[in-house]
Order: C-alpha cells, then sequence, then structure tokens
C-alpha cells in the first residue's frame, strides 16, 4: 500500500536543480516533496569512497570555476570549502607518437597549427555570442547553423589535422560526445552559454579551475539534510504523472503525492519515459526523442603518491589517440593518495562500454603509461563508472541537440505543459549542462511556479 | 488482479511486425500471445470511416509497389485485393507562384534544373548502392558520410534551388523529416533499402504503385482473426520486461505472461521507454535515446466527386512552398466520394501541430486550392491524423538516424539482449521503414528464436 502525501508542489529527482527547486519553494513557505529514483542524491553529482574509508574520489560533476556564481553562493551558505585543481607544472600534448610538454594554456605546437588553431577558435567564439541563449533559434543564421554538424564545420574551418583533432576534442572533452554528434548551432549555444572555449576547457581561470574539499556531493548530501527525509524521499521512481485542472497526481514506487504543480527535474530523454495522463503533447515527446545524452566512462588511477608531480607534471595530459584522451589530476587535497582521473568520452566510451571491465581497466592504464611513463602502471585502487549504464541517468554530461532539433523543437524545452514544470541542467541559459546551469533550473521552475500560484 | 498466462512467446505490439512473428512463431508450433497498447491492431497501419458508414480512408501506411514480396505473398494469402493508385493524366508541381502540369514521373522543369537533379540523383543512387544493408556501418565511407546531413550533401550536390527543393522534398516525402535531420549515411541507407530514389518516390513501378480495397488495415484485421482473442491481446500496453536466466516475465495492464522469449515489436524509441529489469545494456539504450521518429499528419479531404479528374489531372501534386507540399489521389476504388490526400511533414507537421485543429484544416483546405483551384474548397469531410499526438507510435512513418548514429550504435539495433528480440520497420533491411520491411523484421525475430530453442 501507497503511502499517499500531499503538499503544494513535488519534484522529480533529486539531482542538484530538483534539490535547489524544492530550497526555493520552501523558502518561499511552499509545502514540497522530492522524489528520488535512486538510494542517493545528487543525480549527476557522485563520489565514491575508496578503500582506506576516508578517500572521496569523484565520478560524476565535480569542478567549479569562475562565473559560476550560483554554485559559488550555495556552497559557501552551506560551508563547503574549495581547493584548487592542482595545476602546477608541464601539461602533456600528445599527437600520435609524439608527445611534448608545455606550461600554461598554450600547447607548444607549431606556429602554423597554432594560428591555424587560434583563428579556428576565434571564429567559434564570435559566432557563438551571436546565438541568444534564452531563444537559440532565433539566432539570424540559426537554420544554416541547425543544418550542418560541427564536424562539417571543423573540417570546413580548420586547415591543418592537429587543429581539428583540438577541435574534436573539445567536443569530446565538453560535450562527451563527437563533433558529428550535434549541429554547430548546439556547438555555439552551449559556449556561449559557458563563456567561451576557454573558459570551457581551461582549469586556471576556467571551468575546472576549482574542486570542492570531500567531493561536489557534499553539495546535494547538505541540501537533502536541510531539507529532511520527510521532504526528499529516495528509492520512489516516478512511473506515472496524472495531471487534472487543478492537480498532479504523481505515482512513485511506493508513494502517491498529490500536489499543485510538479517540477520534473531530470533529463529530457528521462523525462520522456515517464507515463503521463494525459499523454503529453506530440512536439514535446518529439523533443524527448531527438535529446540524447553524452556518452562518458570517469576513471579514477589511485596511486601512493602523485608521482607525477615530482616529474613537474600537472596530471593533466590531452592527446590525440585514444581510448584516453584526457587526463587530470584527481588527488585529494592532501595529495594523498595520487589519483589520476582519465576519461573515456564520446565513441571510446562507446567503443569501451561494450568491453569487459579487465580490459577496460587494462585499457585506460596503458593510455595512463603512454602519457606518465611505467610509474603509471603501479595502480593501488581502480574506480570508474560508466554513466550510460546508470539506469536513472543513461548518459552524462548532458544531453546534446543533433542537427535539426534547436531549430524545430526548441520552444519545447522549458515551456510548461500545464502544472508540469521542466527543470535539469539542459533546461538553463547560463553554464548549461554545468552544476551552476542545474541550480539555475532550480530556480527558474520554482519561480514559475510562485508565479503561477 | 492481473490475468496471468504462460507461453513459449510473448510479443509486445500487434503491428504487422509483431503480428508477422506471431502467425511464423505458431506455424512452427509455439505458442504464442501478443499484447497491444491500444484497443486496435494495425499500429502505424490504420484506417477510418468516413460518414457514410462505408468509404475507409486510410490515415497511415497504405500503398505496396513492385518489389515487396513479403506483402504481396501474405496479402494473397489471406485474399485481399490491390488496386492501382489512380494515376490518369497530368501531375502539377509548383514552385513559388509558378504551378506547371505534367505526365509521368518527369516533370516539366527548366533543362538546367532537370540535368542538375539528374546528376544529383544518379549520385545519390550510386551512393547508396555501396552501403551494406546488413551493416551500413561497414560502408567504406561511413565515417564521412555519417559526419554530414543529408542537408549538407544536397547543398553540396545540388547547384540549382529547384533541384535543392526537390531533393528536401525527397526527404520529406520519404522519411517525413526535414533533411537537416538526418545522415547523408542513413539516406543512402534508407534510399537502398528501398531499391533508389524512383522506386521510393514513385508511383507506376514505385512504392505508391498500389493500394488495397478496403484499406490497408484489412491486412493486420485478417491477421489477428487467425490468431484468434486469445493471442491478440488489446489494451494491454506493456510497462515492465523482467528477464531471468531461462524465462521472461512481461507486465502489462491486466495481464502477467511468462515465456521463453519476448519479441518487442515497437519502434525503438517506445521499446527504450519499457522499463526493464535487469536495466539494458547502455550501448542498446543510447540508441533508443537517438533513433527518432519523423512528423507526419495525414489528412484526408473528402469531396462529392474527384473532380481533379474530369480536368485530366492525377490528383498528384508537388510544390516547394508549404504547409502542404504532396498531395495524391486517395479516394476508394470506385471513385466515390473524391479524396485528396495532403500529407504535412518534417518541419509543417511540426508547426501545424501546434495550430488549433481549425486552423489546421484551413490551412490543409487552403494549401489543395492553391494547387486544384477554387473546387478544392468544397469539402465534405475532413479526416486528418496527427502521429505525434499518438501515445502508442509518437510520430511516423518511422525512426531516421542522425548524424553519427548509424556508426557508433548500428549494431544495437538488432542484436537480441538475452531473451530480448527486436523487430518493428526500423530493423529491416529490404524496405527499411515500409510495412515490407515489417514483415521481414517479424519472420527474422522469429527466426531467432526458433535458432535458439
Amino acid at each position: 500500500m501507497a503511502d499517499r502525501v500531499t503538499v503544494d508542489v513535488v519534484v522529480v529527482g533529486a539531482g542538484l536543480a530538483g534539490l535547489s527547486a524544492a530550497r526555493a519553494l520552501i523558502a518561499q513557505d511552499k509545502t514540497v516533496v522530492v522524489l528520488e529514483a535512486r538510494d542517493r542524491v545528487g543525480g549527476r553529482v557522485h563520489g565514491q569512497t575508496l578503500s582506506d574509508g576516508e578517500t572521496v574520489v569523484e565520478v560524476g560533476g565535480q569542478w567549479i570555476g569562475p562565473g559560476q556564481h550560483r554554485m559559488i553562493r550555495l556552497s559557501n551558505e552551506l560551508g563547503l570549502e574549495r581547493f584548487p585543481t592542482y595545476n602546477e607544472g608541464d601539461n602533456l600534448l600528445r599527437f600520435g607518437e609524439k608527445q611534448g610538454r608545455y606550461e600554461g594554456a598554450i600547447p607548444k605546437i607549431s606556429p602554423l597549427t597554432l594560428a591555424d588553431m587560434g583563428v579556428a577558435q576565434m571564429r567559434l567564439d564570435r559566432l557563438a555570442r551571436q546565438v541568444p541563449l534564452e531563444t537559440p533559434w532565433t539566432a539570424r543564421r540559426a537554420e544554416r547553423w541547425d543544418s550542418m554538424t560541427f564536424e562539417t564545420w571543423i573540417v570546413r574551418n580548420a586547415r591543418t589535422e592537429k587543429a581539428r583533432s583540438l577541435l574534436r576534442l573539445y567536443s569530446e572533452a565538453v560535450f562527451a560526445a563527437e563533433a558529428k554528434d550535434f549541429s554547430l548551432l548546439h556547438a555555439l549555444y552551449y559556449t556561449h552559454s559557458g563563456g567561451g572555449v576557454d573558459a570551457l576547457a581551461g582549469v586556471k581561470d576556467g571551468a575546472q579551475q576549482d574542486r570542492y574539499v570531500g567531493g561536489s556531493q557534499r553539495m546535494p548530501m547538505r541540501m537533502a539534510e536541510d531539507l529532511g527525509d520527510d521532504v526528499v524521499r529516495l528509492s520512489a521512481p516516478v512511473r506515472r504523472i496524472e495531471q487534472r485542472a487543478d492537480v498532479v497526481t504523481v505515482l512513485a514506487d511506493g508513494v502517491l503525492v498529490t500536489a499543485r504543480h510538479v517540477i520534473v527535474a531530470i533529463p529530457p530523454v528521462l523525462a520522456g519515459r515517464i507515463d503521463y495522463d494525459p499523454a503529453l503533447p506530440g512536439h514535446r515527446d518529439q523533443l524527448t526523442q531527438r535529446v540524447p545524452a553524452g556518452s562518458v566512462i570517469k576513471c579514477n588511477v589511485v596511486y601512493d603518491s602523485p608521482f607525477w608531480r615530482a616529474d613537474g607534471l600537472t596530471g593533466q595530459a590531452t592527446g590525440d589517440e585514444g581510448p584516453v584522451k584526457v587526463v587530470f589530476d584527481n588527488s585529494p587535497p592532501s595529495g594523498s593518495p595520487g589519483v589520476l582521473l582519465a576519461f573515456l568520452e564520446g565513441e571510446n566510451a562507446r567503443i569501451l562500454n561494450r568491453a569487459s571491465a579487465d580490459d577496460r581497466r587494462a585499457a585506460v592504464v596503458a593510455g595512463l603509461v603512454r602519457f606518465f611513463g611505467p610509474k603509471a602502471a603501479a595502480v593501488t585502487e581502480y574506480v570508474e563508472l560508466d554513466w550510460s549504464e546508470e539506469q536513472w541517468t543513461r548518459g552524462c554530461y548532458g544531453a546534446h541537440f543533433p542537427c535539426g532539433v534547436w531549430t524545430q523543437y526548441g520552444p519545447a524545452l522549458r515551456e510548461p505543459c500545464g502544472r508540469i514544470h521542466w527543470a535539469g541542467a539542459e533546461t538553463a541559459t547560463i553554464w548549461s549542462g554545468y552544476m551552476d546551469g542545474a541550480l539555475q533550473s532550480g530556480a527558474r521552475a520554482a519561480t514559475e511556479i510562485i508565479a503561477a500560484s
């Protein structure tokens, strides 16, 4: 027999979007229940504790950077401490068999490649600023930009193979998708939303600048603690949402909630898998058929110590050959143990998703040895998460928009369907797809409801 | 209390794919139950009876043509009669304000446009033949073809605006999607699967050559009659599929079926919305996030008589300006009443989905008046179906593959997940997306199970 609850607002999903919506509504004296499918909060923000019983490694969203004001304000409120991503020494850059070291943001590559890349990036940033963040489909050249893939643009606008490789790496590292998977318009929208290529890709002054002591998951955990167990119901996947003239009824495993409004704060694909009565309008339903999640496997590889630091390396490495193309130092503030974070992204995540766990680990460690030498083979622990296997996420970092989707379905992304409101990092305008965007989306959905009630 | 049934095979979906699978399995002495969400069989094949209580107009898949051997064989077995699509007289072709008449398949357009279109079509057909139908991702240039949209190819390969318009019309009429919505590789695969551009787009000798007396829905209805009410369970949407070592359990509204195998014979997006236990592999789940259904509203506009025939017209009309770009004579064999079938496809369907029913009807009738003159305003009855609004289809004619999907997720389309087998027109290799392809897919899934048992 399901528990029956009546509140003002029911929120589906206890990620940052849902939790921040609940927080905002409670601050306005609304009663709220948050229904979470998993037995934990945080959604795409998640940490795992190593066998030492102490060290947390992050397998989901983790970094914050300048311009992410909502994250900074809220984490200060919650008393969370930040520390800088380890960034002392040289970075590694590898093309094929050739590996070089460089300091700072500008890699040591030939002047020709550097100029080619510089011009392409400048163009990308300039076009990105022409995309209105609230309504990307109204950009003057939206039709043209939504008719071609980002890959088509790259091949046309970068002349050297190395610059093309770097732009494809931007796609993989920032979108967890290949440049062929989404439209140029989406690339521009997302780039604008995060403040430009350097802001999105960078460590110092960029989106990877800082980390949270104890892991970013402390934020959703503290938020859920503040809300309390009566508000946040775990292990309650939502199966059905019924909407009548002045009421919504949300049926989850073990609990039935009646409310005036519902905020669906999960990725659009998963929102499309809930059974709605009446069924959602065709336009909204078809949007949820068209915005797939990216593909990433985050692999934390643990060592006795961060040996690369002694070699004068930051731990940051980039290469044009997979499966490991992007690496960061992900050690805790103490620097012990040493942790390298290897990303498998886009096609490499899709291929290694189908490999055995042993083969995948071996491929990741081999990739690190290639960058950092034989010391990288002395692994003490290995913690990975393949987000495509997570039943209640089904891919990270977020959704990307293939060609044709923004121009034909854009308005359906945030437009409420009666008493059903949409949140989640995909629905943000600033820092779309990021933790900061998730907070924005939750606040915006809460505001919609306050305005309507 | 749900009815409990135990059979050898449970089939999800009573469209042509599911019904043909059931038919094949029963012929091999297997016991079968088919679970259908709707209160009717046929899925995307559906007719509606006009107010005369007799005339059936088709709002779903309706035509068959040469090379569709499975359809011809089965409809002969079932005793269904065919008749030719009305094709006597001239066709209309309209560019902007200029409308012309022509006879046969070759429109009366300037030699320049004709040559431009001819060269582009020849190239398209030649490339299409290079795509292996079982494994499109193994085409020699698959990577390149899957990295660009069909629209990008059109702009590069057709020089005149009219030829470009005709190629975009091919996209809308055959895929119910815009040329920007899917990859060149998908355009080539689908074109090859249906035997070439002329075969797909044509009436005489093409996929629109013949119709069924009484409507194509007679085929699934007869198949369901043969199977009987014990086998085909209507109004039983499947919510959950549990798979254990040697058994599957399928939970539908009102009935719980235990079987050795299950065939999921519904479009891939809808297959992705069922709750699976254990959850499906990430690779398969991510495929179902990436293959959206097209957008079409089929509008049957009824007149006292087929007045266009007296004017020497076939009733077939094509134009480059929407919302009505493609029209056919859809009258019953008697020619009374007269019925024009106006298609709203791709972006026009998406836009008019959001209009009121009255505004949509007015736009359709205005479109017909533009082609056929003021007589087209004397409408006696109007029957439309917007497939995006159909909860248990969510778009027609079928799924299209955006850029990057065939090359990165192709193998997941048909590969069984343990005891779960996949059917549906999207999984066909010959006449993919067509009624004939649905039959092929059902037969193939049945064969997989016979081979495994």
